[in-house]
């Protein structure tokens, strides 16, 4: 790229990876506690998934938070030759060592602890400073963005924690093959392709916090 | 509510409006064309959607935009007694005039034109500054905003361009009964209910333009 603020302001096709995560049952939660509640959990919840997104050993982008949902990439500001898809699975596994952490601390308060499942894709998207001069965000867009959001959805249908597609896991393993066990969950249809897709669950093989 | 300040800081209950819109095919769109159209098309569109949801004839507010999508509310810092679905109803209408237009100018350019789906529902929601210290944003959260974005993705399957829940042809159709009709589509089976959910297509009745 000639001019990187250059692109960045118009847009430039790029290898992104993209994490979604989701709260388990939240929209009942959120109707059975008082308001005060949801939005104090929701606080201490959103810093401590945004803290794992912007970890200097993953050096995420947190995109947006989308009702308790947490948008995520990995890529942009990253130097050359990142493995994107290894810190994008980094990421989720410090984010679901941090919701245990929180949920211990509030099931001490007597809280409802949160579960949550977290999608990851990764391939080229458009990525740049979107929306209007009065409202702009740095965002990604296009069908990778879709798929990972997609593999989010299908942790409730699969019980699964975390989710990642074929090339997520052809990249991340090199770097996680001793800590983390890609277990293939088989193909799986998703609204909107006209092919399944290969999707992996994460599981840890040991309880060490692997490094980027 | 005794301190209404207090009360956006922590989250309230409250009865709101919410409006999803989304362009048809935008992906693929985004993938068979340069970065940079897809960016400038993009901010074009949103600015003119960000001004139907801004103008005071139905004092929205402009929640966020999800990659192509726009969520608006509209309820939120209105007056008592506000007619929340019919003003929803009136900002979709012009969100729609706004777009033909701007689909005549691009075309005179040879740019590819955009069409859109929404889909509106009213009810309650917790409303306040949802997020973290550093990311805070004024937002609703909860199933009346779930079940808007589904009356959104609806369109697809319906093709239809606007959508709309019983509710809120309920209390629109007072005050827009003579410029548009509510088309009965019948219940709709949605993800995640138990219940359909009855479901009514706006069209225009004349071509003037309705104020809220």
């Amino acid at each position: 790229v000639a001019d990187p603020e250059q692109a960045m302001e118009e847009g430039s096709r790029q290898r992104v990876a993209v994490l979604f995560s989701d709260i388990r049952g939240f929209t009942s939660f959120s109707e059975q506690h008082p308001p005060e509640q949801v939005v104090r959990q929701m606080r201490e919840y959103l810093t401590e998934m945004t803290d794992a997104v912007l970890d200097p050993a993953v050096h995420g982008v947190l995109d947006k938070f989308i009702g308790d949902a947490v948008m995520a990439l990995f890529g942009p500001f990253a130097e050359e030759g990142a493995n994107l898809s290894a810190r994008a699975v980094v990421c989720a596994l410090d984010m679901l060592d941090r919701l245990d952490a929180l949920n211990r601390h509030w099931e001490t308060e007597g809280l409802t602890p949160f579960r949550i499942g977290i999608g990851i894709h990764a391939g080229e998207a458009i990525v740049g400073n979107i929306g209007t001069p009065q409202r702009v965000q740095f965002t990604a867009l296009g069908d990778t963005v879709n798929l990972a959001a997609r593999l989010q959805t299908a942790t409730k249908d699969l019980r699964a924690v975390l989710l990642v597609s074929e090339p997520v896991r052809d990249e991340a393993e090199a770097v996680l093959g001793n800590v983390v066990a890609f277990v293939d969950r088989g193909p799986l249809a998703i609204r909107g392709r006209e092919q399944p897709v290969r999707v992996f669950e994460v599981a840890r093989r040991a309880p060490t916090k692997p490094a980027a």
